[in-house]
This record gives C-alpha cells, structure tokens and sequence, in this order.
C-alpha cells in the first residue's frame, strides 16, 4: 500500500510525533456544503448511501473544499438495521423511521443473517473508489453505529426524547435486549474488519445514545458489547476510535475497552481527561458545534482555548464534539480548519525536536 | 406558622437526622395522573396555572394519591417571560411556543418590567389555597427557572434540538445576553422571595438547559445568575434547590453558587458526588425516570442501589432524575414511593440514634 502524504491524523492516534494538531469533522460531507446538497438535489439519502461513487464523491468534497486531515466514508449507521430486513425511510430534518421496529423475542427472530461483506457491498465498492480518488492525500476513515446506539432505533423506531420504549425493554427484557445487542456486535465487528480489509485505515464507532443511560447501564448495556467489537475487529494497525457522547462518567473504562482513540462531547475538560488518563489514549474533539455560528475572532479563541488545554505534545484530533450543523456558514468551517492548522504549531514543537534527535 | 406534621423533606435539605428518606416526583402533579387529566379536560394548560384555585388542586393531588413528602406548586417557568409581554402558546405533547422570540435588542427593549407580586399575584393566591387546603401536612416549593433556561427558550421560541440560535446570541452578542440574563435574574429573585413570602417553604430553580452549555459557558452565562438570585432572595431559612440537569462538570461551583441542595440527574453517582462535595450540601435524585416503566421488582432494585449508594445518614431527597414521563403508570409511580418509604428506614437509624442521645 501507498505511503499516505499526510498521516498526521493517524499519528495522532498513535499518539505519535506531529508538526500540527490533524482535524477532521464530524458529518463533515454534509447538508451544510452546497456541493453536498447539489448531489442530494438528484439522489435522496439512501441512494446516496447506496451508490458507491456518489458516497465516494460526497465523502471526497470536504478534502477538497476544507483541507481536513482525514476523510470519513459517507454512509449511515441504520445500514445495519436495514441489512437485517428493517424497512428504512429517511425523512431529511425528521430523521430516520423504521415501520416495523424490534419489540418482541418474535421481531427478534425475524432479523435476517447476514454478511456484510455480501449485502453490504456497496458500502465496500465506496471505500475502493474513494481510496482511489483520494489517491493517499489523507486517510481514510470507516465507522458503525455502537450496538446500544442501534438498538436504540431498532426498538424506538425513531428519534426519541425519553427513549421509553427501549428502557423499558432493558428492564423488563434484559435478555432479548442482549440477544440483539451480541447480534449487532457480531456484524458490527464483521462490517468494521470488512471496512479495514477494502482499505480503511481507522474505524469510528459512534455511541450517540450511550449518554441517556445510567452509570451501571451503559456498561451492561453498552460499553461490554464495543469491548467485545474492537477485539473481534479483524486490524493490522488501524486505530479504533469510540465517541460516546454524553458518557462523561465511564471515560475511564471506555479505555479498557481497547479503544485507541476517545471522543470528547463539549461538555468534557480536555485538559482534565487528558491528566486522569495519563496519555493512555489520544483524544478527539471538543469545540462545541455551535461556535462555528459565531465569527472568526470567537472560532479563534475557542480554538486556542481547546489547544491550550490539551497542551503540549501530539495525541489530540482536533474535531467538534458532534456533527457539524446543517445550517452552519462552509465559509467558518473553512475558518476553524486554517485556524486550527495555524495556531496549533506551537504546540507541537517539542514533539518535532524530539523526533529529530 | 403551625408546625408541619411532615418535615422530612426540610430537615433532609438541611442535614438534620430523619427517620426515613423523605421523597417527592419531579412533575408529580402531572400527566401520568388520571385525577390530573380530568382536570386538565376541564381547562387548557395556561388556564390551571393562571387559576389558584384549579392550580392548587392539582398540586395537592399527589399528597393525597402517592403520599409524597412535599408539595410542588403547579405552574409552568414560562410565566415569567409571559408576564415579560412575551406571547406564549401551549400545545400540549408539543411543548412551548413563543411568536415573538427575543433575537435583537430591540426584542429586549420591548420586555416589560414588571412586579411578579402584582403580575403573577395568580401564583401567590395559589400558594395562599394550597397551603391552607394542605392543612400543614407536608412541605410546599415553589419554583423557577433559571435565567438561562428562560433565555433559551425566548430566543429559540420554542424547544430545540442544537439550540443554535441562543448559542450564536451568547456567541456573538454576549452583552445583549447578559442584559436578558440580568434583567431575569433581578424578576426571579423578587418571585422566589415573593413565594418564600406567601408561605413556600422551599424553592428550586430548574435549569433545564445548563448541560448544553460547555463548562466554561455555563460558569459565564448560567452559573453567575444562579448565584446572584441566591444571593438575593429573601428568606429565613428556606432551602434552595438547582437541580441542572446535564451540568456533571461544575456540580462542585454550583455548591459554591449558596445552593442548600443539588438536584442529580441519573447520569451522576451520588455516592461519588457525596465524597466530593463532603456533605456540604443535600443531595437530591437521583433515578432513572424510566424505571417507572419498569416492574416492581427493578423500581425496588434501583431504589435500594441508590439508596445504598448516598449511603447512611440524612441529606437525600428521593427522587427522580428528571421529570416524571407522562405515560408512567400511576401504580408505579405509588409503588416508588412506598418503596422508598420502606427501604429507606435502614440507613438512618445512626441518625435517629443520635438525636435520641
């Protein structure tokens, strides 16, 4: 495989030396590019998912227009579910909404088996015309949804406020809930070792729902089924990454799971995760979205503040801590990403002389 | 003032022994109430909580159907920007909706000062009825919200899933924020101490929003009104409660804030929050509100995991961890309470021991 001209991003993850701190953004080939929405003018969202070059097209924009560190393969996390025989209609600014959600040991049984490397082609035909269109300009990265994030839809049906339904199969049908919990882990752990094999070269799992759970219930329910997709994870070297939004009470043990890299919501002290974890890890994130609707001299500031608590030395990736906002201006995304790669140099200066003796 | 036949609650606030762990229901005069409904049938929402004698009702509802140790006035915390000139419309299941958000400072000029002892007179007859038909068996709070939740919602004009636009007012006018902020602040002040005043024996300020807030945004634009309406109300020796939901990264600043006791949500460990805080403050929460969807044997099992978890001594409230779902079952709810009640017995014996001697 090709030398990648730039993998600062990926030693970041390694928490190796870097000349600058890497940024990439979450949901980064999104709705708020006019190249984005000029290709969803002609495909609706799952075609999109499911016509490997156009994903391949859409996840390449951002590199071109914002300059970030690293790509992430335009897809979705309910692919899986709708693997499985869920219907999936995606209905943009409402969300996604399956027909006929899991609820009963009976929906469970009539979840389909399968290999994603069969049914899910499309998303591996992606990672091959994307690897080659980027032609090692930066790295490429592959994600899933967590087990718990996708039950959560598989169950609910639909976004959630209360996520009723899906508690109350965790207290009332703890062991269906684990059955499909092991089921996803298993695909998940295929998919992402699939990713990996057709050219990824760092996977992603996101954990958006981990935060409604409790201390106790996000390990049960949770955190045991990552552990057990990144051992399963079938890697050379490729880093995996976790973002469990919300978990600001279990970062500690999200580390024993493996992980190689943290994500950080923007609720979290980067400064005091960094000093609890003893650099174990590298971290990912943590400006808050929203900034990047104020102007150039808050994005600075913002940006300069998350640097400095990090601190020096490299094992930080610079990201928001969630998706990038529909309705956000490209011209301040464009913004943080120079901004980012301009004031964090002088963080990483003792890195290169210590690389260089 | 005839002394209360039930004071569980307030010697909780306040540290003192107790025989048992007093709990009440965040929302407990509610939805999930059939007797509410019938009631709620009769008048729309904004109409209970403009006529004492209907908000009184219902407020006292919960005393007699779950046998709860306190009290909590039925209103809603958008009566004050309402009393501000704002037009607010309720639609039930939908949340709230404000026609003529504030976004520009002339939306501020337009704000009318007013004194909620005058304005909201409605609410303090309601505390005058409630009291009375209450007879002294337990405890009433009054509450507010905090000036930061109010904000968002009268910037936003309704609920929000990124609350983008008040983020971009803090972002990019922050000194038109914190006018609205103040100007909140001094209102909420003057009407907690007006309920104090009518016969409340508590007030607790909802901070509903704060945990969107980065940590050093909720120090700037939340935290510091908090504090300066704790500082400011009149009172004897009523309690304060801040319960700010999501707000895991300064529980230690809000004690500062003067706050008697911290409201928990469920992410949050009480037994960690309890060794941080050195019992300076009462705790209060911290359950699942979903567990109610839960059987009887899960309620008692996380019951008797809290209970175990704050540990022996008095200073926990029971209670949830955000308010009560509307489809909760009644039973449920009842069997929660009766729960607490019996489990709660054995971790206050020391307590009730040393005040015997």
């Amino acid at each position: 495989m090709a030398k990648l001209k730039n993998d600062l991003f990926l030693r970041a993850c390694k928490r190796l030396p870097v000349e600058r701190t890497p940024i990439w953004i979450m949901r980064q080939a999104g709705r708020y590019l006019p190249e984005y929405r000029a290709v969803r003018e002609k495909y609706d969202f799952l075609t999109m998912c499911k016509t490997p070059q156009v994903a391949a097209e859409v996840t390449i924009q951002p590199i071109d227009i914002l300059g970030v560190d690293a790509a992430i393969l335009f897809s979705d996390i309910l692919v899986i579910p709708e693997a499985m025989g869920m219907y999936l209609e995606m209905h943009e600014g409402k969300g996604p909404v399956f027909n006929n959600p899991i609820r009963a040991e009976s929906d469970f049984n009539n979840l389909i088996d399968f290999d994603p490397t069969d049914k899910l082609k499309y998303v591996l035909d992606a990672i091959t015309i994307t690897k080659k269109n980027l032609d090692n300009r930066v790295p490429l990265i592959g994600f899933s949804g967590s087990p718990w994030t996708l039950l959560c839809y598989m169950v609910e049906g639909k976004g959630s406020k209360d996520f009723a339904l899906v508690k109350k199969m965790i207290y009332t049908q703890p062991d269906l809930a684990h059955k499909i919990l092991d089921k996803l882990s298993d695909v998940i752990a295929k998919y992402l070792s699939a990713k990996i094999e057709y050219g990824c070269n760092a996977v992603q799992i996101f954990d958006t729902w981990g935060g409604i759970l409790s201390q106790q219930d996000f390990l049960e329910f949770d955190l045991i089924y990552i552990q057990k997709i990144i051992q399963s994870i079938k890697r050379k070297d490729e880093p995996v990454i976790v973002f469990a939004k919300g978990v600001h009470h279990n970062i500690d043990k999200i580390v024993e799971s493996g992980a190689d890299v943290i994500g950080l919501d923007w609720t979290m002290n980067i400064s005091e995760v960094r000093k609890n974890l003893s650099d174990k890890v590298a971290l990912q994130g943590n400006l808050d979205p929203t900034v990047l609707f104020a102007d150039e001299l808050k994005i600075r500031t913002e940006v300069k503040r998350i640097l400095e608590s990090y601190g020096y030395g490299s094992g930080h990736i610079f990201n928001l801590g969630h998706g990038i906002l529909p309705n956000v201006s490209p011209e301040n995304a464009k913004t943080l990403v120079r901004i980012v790669k301009e004031e964090s140099k002088i963080f990483h200066h003792r890195d290169t002389e210590a690389q260089r003796s």
